[in-house]
């Protein structure tokens, strides 16, 4: 971290970051920590822990819309925080430590949801998402009964939906992949809608990739439930009026060129908490408002 | 028509034609019909009438989900039915002439129309919308004060948005095109959103571009009125049920190729009648349902 390089390299690249998640994202936020404790060459345990934690609060401040990367790296905060009695050696390890024991807590709190939102689903079920959700695809993933269909909508630009709807043919889930204008047509042949969640917010909104509210109030008025998979991490003190939504490359809209014409492309949107039937995070599912809020 | 291949590559030109809506259709079915009136080598009254009804015919059912061909045909018909009592070449001239006052009562209806709607704007109005409609160009031609903002959703696969979003700068109006997944976020910053529609059900419900029923969905979320603009020539007999939607070709999807992976291309949506706020047509406006149904 003496060497200025590598750390910034980390936190430019996790501001860029627009294909994953807020889980895996924040997981490579502490791999990075990891990655930098390790690098450091501070030769005092205050020190180290100094330089640690500063590139921490760089880590932290990378994408102020995904709560996950400052919730999770707040817990490594809390862990190591207090002055070093150990020789540097020891520190170190200390901290790589916490690191580690902070990303086995988000991978078994996506399994303990993953298995809870799999329980829940009933065989025979068609289940309509949108985009890549690592979470949705770990539901699926733990379906003990592959009896159900999936249609998952492309979530253009990017069209992340392609690699999940691959992703979910490839366990043997019979797949339609839509485009995200037919959300409003597909949800009525559904039986279920199904998402991950970038960010929940203090009045119980879910941030999602756009569509997700679309798709939210398509599944209202074909009556399907609406469920939202998100971990406890992934929550906010923000309202949804001064949450940050980010706005990517609007290059790719590939928009005719005139003075008076503006492309834009929101990556992300915000879904009420009123469209939410369930709410499922990693101690259980509750109806009406995420479970703490 | 004694040559064949004229008309029917006319009907396949309008079978196949999936970039221009409704009326476009309609306007191209009545010209085609007046070409063939005119190559019709027929010697005969009765037999230049048999053989133009006949091709008439198979324009009407070119397209069965676009039903201005089937009402503006049908009112040509109606207008030529009878025995001739004229010489061919007089024969001839009556069929064309009943032709081109069809088209021109089309040009009228959606001159009134939008002027009607032109007038209803208020000044100040940010106004969504999607795709292409030449109903919506043609409103937003017909505003005298240009004070108002557009917000354009791109119309994914074959971006028709891109085309009106243009069209719209281009008369000096300030406009953002946006994906059709920021249709959510986009329909909170607007104060009208405004719609054409390729066909008004016997329900009241309206067939137009897929993505159109979320565009309602999400105006009635954030409390924003939902207009729709469609000349009596697309009211159509059947119900929403009943209806064919049109299935384009998927390819444009590039979905990943999988035994178990459909990628699914439905052009068209049907909106219900609750979510439309006002009903204009080349008569006036109304409220809460279509006017005479």
């Amino acid at each position: 971290m003496h060497e200025h390089g590598t750390g910034t390299a980390d936190v430019e690249a996790l501001r860029r970051d627009r294909r994953r998640g807020a889980r895996e994202l924040a997981r490579q936020a502490l791999e990075d920590l990891i990655e930098a404790v390790r690098r450091c060459d501070a030769g005092e345990p205050d020190e180290l822990l100094s330089e640690t934690l500063r590139f921490a609060g760089q880590l932290r401040a990378a994408r102020p819309a995904m709560p996950s990367i400052e919730n999770l790296i707040g817990r490594w905060q809390d862990a190591v925080s207090g002055a070093p009695t150990e020789p540097v050696a020891e520190t170190r390890m200390r901290l790589i430590d916490a690191a580690r024991r902070v990303i086995e807590s988000v991978d078994s709190a996506v399994e303990a949801l993953a298995r809870e939102a799999a329980r829940l689903i009933e065989p025979g079920s068609t289940v309509i998402t949108l985009s890549w959700s690592s979470t949705v695809a770990a539901v699926f993933r733990r379906l003990e009964e592959r009896d159900v269909r999936a249609i998952v909508a492309e979530s253009r630009p990017l069209f992340e939906g392609r690699a999940l709807a691959e992703e979910l043919a490839g366990l043997g889930i019979p797949t339609e992949l839509i485009t995200d204008a037919q959300i409003g047509l597909f949800a009525k042949r559904s039986t279920l809608a199904l998402v991950g969640a970038d960010a929940i917010l203090s009045d119980g909104s879910v941030v999602n990739k756009a569509g997700t509210s679309l798709l939210a109030m398509a599944a209202r008025e074909a009556d399907v439930p609406f469920w939202v998979c998100a971990e406890t991490h992934k929550r906010s003190r923000l309202e949804a009026d001064a949450f940050p939504l980010e706005e990517i490359e609007t290059s790719v809209l590939e928009a005719p060129r005139h003075e008076r014409l503006t492309p834009r492309n929101i990556g992300f949107d915000v879904t009420p908490a009123t469209l939410v039937t369930r709410w499922i995070d990693e101690r259980g599912s509750t109806f009406g408002r995420p479970r703490g809020a």
